[in-house]
């Protein structure tokens, strides 16, 4: 009963990892990396800090620069992390009978949709887990229970989101990521509460 | 952080039950009743065998009186057990703060679609719960590891879901519950695996 979570960090991928040990799987996290920046690191800290083994998913760079390209055409990012995220799933599904990732009922993109998920069960042999029973209250209300949180100003090393690589390939093209992705706060996962 | 798990002895509220007590609510389990028939008896030997608080919960027979007209004018079941079931989980938020039920992702009655659990969740200021997260396989691979469960062909006392009540008043109304209700078998948690 092995599960691949991926995994950013965050309270809602913590969640579902830790929700999955709690049910008797045996859990493994997996962060996707597209080589051109190491955006892998803060996910691998809260892995640690939470007791779980850490997998660095390495992907093929070719996939962030089709979604860094659709992004820049677009100038909104939801159809490209959708996209991205997609393929990521489609990627542990090879090596993995359960897949999961921390999208919760209420949340837009990135998310498969009942088709998508039936499709890639179906196609691959796999299980797929995602938030879904629960909304965005509901998570909060778990998560700040059991873990500790820090909440800073988002920079490229405390997040382990797509964004990070997505920003970085931008910017290196000569586009202004900043335009794309607005400042905001990140909340990441540090520790279990006492 | 109290839940309340509408509660039925199977496996799946049994898995939902034991999902959120680990992660840290405070599980209180609940079974409607409509005083046609004690069908809570069995729902109350699993939750005990758990070691969860088990309440039942008196309904008006009223709601049961008319389900049970829906269904014998409609000769078939599903939209009387859908309508028990919303009246039964709205009469639930009316004294709890978090509602959960055993619905999969799969199901298809019993089951609130997602506008539904928005109105529920904003007119009763409530969070509600299911098992949207995990296909029927997930479910069936979890709980077969966690617990010990009994395979019976249904009958009225083994069993805790609306059907136990609904087939004591069609039978009552003179009408013939079989016709709606074929045998089946009945998997019922009896307590966890060593």
């Amino acid at each position: 009963m092995k599960a691949a979570v991926l995994y950013s960090g965050g309270k809602d991928s913590s969640f579902m990892a830790v929700m999955l040990e709690r049910m008797g799987l045996d859990v493994e996290l997996c962060t996707a990396n597209f080589g051109v920046y190491d955006s892998y690191i803060p996910a691998r800290k809260s892995a640690e800090a939470l007791g779980f083994t850490h997998n660095v998913l390495n992907m093929d760079v070719e996939l962030l620069e089709k979604t860094c390209d659709m992004i820049m055409k677009d100038g909104f990012p939801n159809d490209g992390i959708k996209y991205i995220h997609e393929k990521t799933i489609e990627k542990i599904a090879e090596n993995h009978d359960i897949i999961a990732d921390g999208t919760r009922r209420d949340d837009r993109t990135p998310k498969l949709n009942i088709n998508q998920i039936r499709s890639l069960e179906d196609r691959k042999n796999v299980q797929y887990i995602n938030l879904d029973s629960f909304g965005h209250k509901s998570v909060k209300l778990i998560t700040s229970n059991m873990f500790q949180i820090s909440h800073e100003k988002s920079n490229k090393d405390n997040s382990s989101h797509y964004e990070v690589a997505i920003r970085t390939l931008i910017d290196d093209k000569g586009g202004n990521s900043l335009d794309i992705f607005p400042e905001h706060y990140q909340t990441r996962v540090i520790g279990y509460k006492k």
